[in-house]
């Protein structure tokens, strides 16, 4: 938009070819709209127009793409984007516990503060630049060092769920109970500050590798400090068979029963994976309002299995999209995420209608966003939401022709993000990442060389 | 390569930062190493060296860039690309009989000679730019006017086996009979022109669409006209429980038994999908030498299945990798193709270690070398094989970092191909397309125009 020198710049007016709302009940893909958003602060959608009825001045005409809701990854572990593709082909035991756990151990949780957060800087960085290209602008993290992935989301203008610590409990009471002080400070602080953007959550990573009683006093402690916000509850459950056994054996109990006993299975809740549920736990988590992150590649690629989400769907259960950390997906890409949702629930229920294009963009765009207790702010293209868009191109010949775009967007492989705006700033602009363009790649490649290094030491790297 | 005027240009010699030869026994990935082609008529590979000991001057320095044999795509439907994404989500039977073959059947069966033509025509070339572009150099086809395709092909500089005409029986004798007489013509002509880049096939679309009487015709005329050259057999075969059943049925006979009994399971035969294959199954197929083009991507987006890839490997059967048609899946990249093989073998085993990227980049490459006869020439980087060759760049953040290039190759999805070299001759450069850029996109659109129009007169297009 040309504007007068010193005349405010108010409203960006983009037109777009096709454009998805996601809305309920507005099923359709619009043709030829113009979106104006909000420049002056509020960073809204301020109107929805059809091209031939619009009379202002067009800013940015996107002849072949299509705009749809910023994607929303609801369980990542974004400084694990350093580990991508460090030990593939593993069986999962071998993976978690003989390659990820001793190299997080020598980089995180026991290396020296200074380096720590370095890794975690530098892991986010490299996660929030894949997320961004590929559309990405909300997600909920589990990992150490929130505070400074916050600094990261913050630099790239991207939305998140934080904690300050992942809650694993490895036998010391003094450690545990520092990390959980440590979360419910980061907690308090981020409701008190009122940040939009940056929202925090409550974290035991799962219940086998937090004791009941433990998660007890973990919840306690939220409650006392944060009873009132939106705490998101953020947990790993029901991934693996044997995890769900050995938790069983211990307590007599599934993980689901443990946190239903202890009030943590409610609309706050964001269960990741749930690959395992049987009919009445479906039943449960429906009617708890409790919502599943279901990440299909991480599922398939550690042979964890695959989750029965045309079932959660039909029984009323919010399942929305995550991709897990890039350690074990090894990409963060939430398209494809979807594209792998959508094609292993037909194949897995020989039911091709399942997950259909409309249904993932919903679970990667507004389901997510009510899982995170922000569906009245974004989600969706709706006048006064926030104006957290995402522009495809569509024109590439791999993605001829055209006859249904949502359609296009979810099945093919080289529909490009050419555009995001996250709260009205655009981000990404003709495939260039606007926000992250400093990074530290010199202190990536040094970083990357220890790992290395240190992958050479483990007992059986490939 | 300088030179000086008037001298022969005789090899040409590329460095890339790694080579995974995918030659049996060669299980690591060279570092930095020199592949000298053959610029003076063979197009072949005329040496591998390591830079560090090469002498002569590098004519390209591949810095960020895995270099791998050519991929061989071994089922599609090339001129299917035009509907692709036309029926999404759609019930099998539905898709088939009401979407996609009454389309054909006006596009192209009962269509005027010269309008069937210009379908394969721009479908063929709409489906070898999308193939080139991302990697492929080598094709299993089967549709009609495969004389149009084989021009397409030339023209493209791409490698395919192909057959006249498919084979369906919808009751019509005299119909039929000249179909089968047409494609022993375009066998003969094929084997006697000696073309080394196009192959014929014979081509009976399915146990379940030619009568067991038929395929005895089929297979008579075939074996009379070119009994003594390598002509691949080219099928589909137990993709649907019901297509199985129907078959029992009818027969009281599996179709993998028909073939057997009439002498048509062999080393040549190439059996699409073999969704539902019983232990004793999978052990005749490994008897007899037959291969299976595996199509992951279509078996689940049309709710068919999901083969027990890792079962028939561990049997011994010769299993490659297909992309089936554009309109069941919706892209020919077969990088993504040998990613959901390994990401769902994996999922649906439990067992991460199956299908690992080496085992699944040998199914799109030497398994589809033998599959159609064609090992001896290509399907791996080796000295004397012909220079079929990819060139993948892996430089991007989003491949970042990179433990393994063949893990980043599967697994991630911003590996872009950046060169490829089909008989030494370089027909992709820099990411764009030497050999195809002169499409008649006026003509696709008018097509696609007239397809869409013809897309609304059916009775439950989405
Ligand atoms: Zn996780
Ligand atoms: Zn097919």
């Amino acid at each position: 938009m040309l504007l007068a020198k010193g005349q405010p710049r108010t409203a960006q007016h983009v037109r777009a070819r096709w454009v998805a709302t996601v809305e309920p009940g507005h099923d359709d893909v619009l043709e030829d709209y113009v979106i104006s958003i909000d420049q002056s602060g509020s960073g809204k959608i301020l109107a929805l127009t059809k091209a031939s009825e619009f009379s202002g001045k067009v800013d940015l005409h996107l002849q072949n793409h299509l705009l749809i809701p910023g994607l929303i990854n609801a369980h990542t572990h974004t400084p694990m984007s350093l580990l991508r593709g460090y030990a593939d082909d593993l069986p999962l035991n071998e993976w978690l516990f003989q390659h990820i756990f001793p190299t997080e151990a020598r980089f995180v949780f026991d290396a020296p503060l200074e380096e720590a957060e370095e890794f975690v800087r530098l892991g986010s960085e490299l996660a929030c630049y894949e997320m961004l290209k590929t559309g990405t602008t909300l997600f909920n993290d589990m990992y150490f060092h929130g505070d400074v992935t916050a600094s990261v989301a913050r630099k790239a203008g991207m939305k998140a769920v934080l904690t300050q610590a992942g809650l694993l409990y490895f036998g010391d009471d003094v450690r545990f109970s520092g990390l959980v002080e440590s979360n419910v400070k980061f907690c308090s602080e981020l409701i008190s500050s009122n940040d939009v953007a940056i929202r925090p959550s409550l974290l035991p990573h799962s219940v086998y590798m937090v004791p009941e009683g433990k998660l007890q006093e973990v919840n306690a402690a939220y409650n006392a400090a944060c009873a009132e916000a939106h705490v998101v509850i953020h947990t790993h459950l029901h991934e693996t068979k044997k995890e769900i056994s050995d938790v069983l054996e211990q307590t007599g109990k599934s993980a689901l029963q443990i946190l239903d006993g202890l009030g943590m299975l409610n609309k706050r809740t964001v269960a990741a994976h749930c690959v395992y549920m049987t009919d009445e736990e479906i039943a449960l988590m429906a009617k708890s309002g409790a919502s599943v992150a279901h990440c299909p590649r991480s599922n398939l690629k550690l042979g964890s299995g695959i989750a029965r989400v045309a079932d959660m769907l039909k029984s009323g259960v919010n399942v929305c999209l995550g991709t897990d950390g890039a350690s074990s997906n090894n990409t963060l890409d939430m398209m494809t995420e979807m594209q792998y949702a959508s094609m292993i629930a037909k194949g897995v229920t020989g039911d091709p209608t399942v997950l259909s294009a409309r249904e993932v963009l919903e679970m990667a765009t507004l389901r997510g966003a009510r899982a995170l207790g922000l569906e009245a702010k974004t989600g969706s293209i709706k006048v006064g939401k926030a104006a957290d868009l995402v522009a495809v191109h569509l024109g590439g010949l791999e993605t001829a022709p055209i006859y249904d775009p949502l359609g296009q967007l979810v099945y093919t492989n080289s529909r490009h993000v050419s555009h995001v705006w996250i709260d009205g700033k655009c981000v990404v602009q003709d495939g260039t990442c606007l926000t992250l363009r400093s990074m530290d790649l010199a202190a990536m490649d040094r970083l990357v060389s220890k790992l290395r290094d240190f992958r050479k030491t483990l007992p059986s790297a490939t």
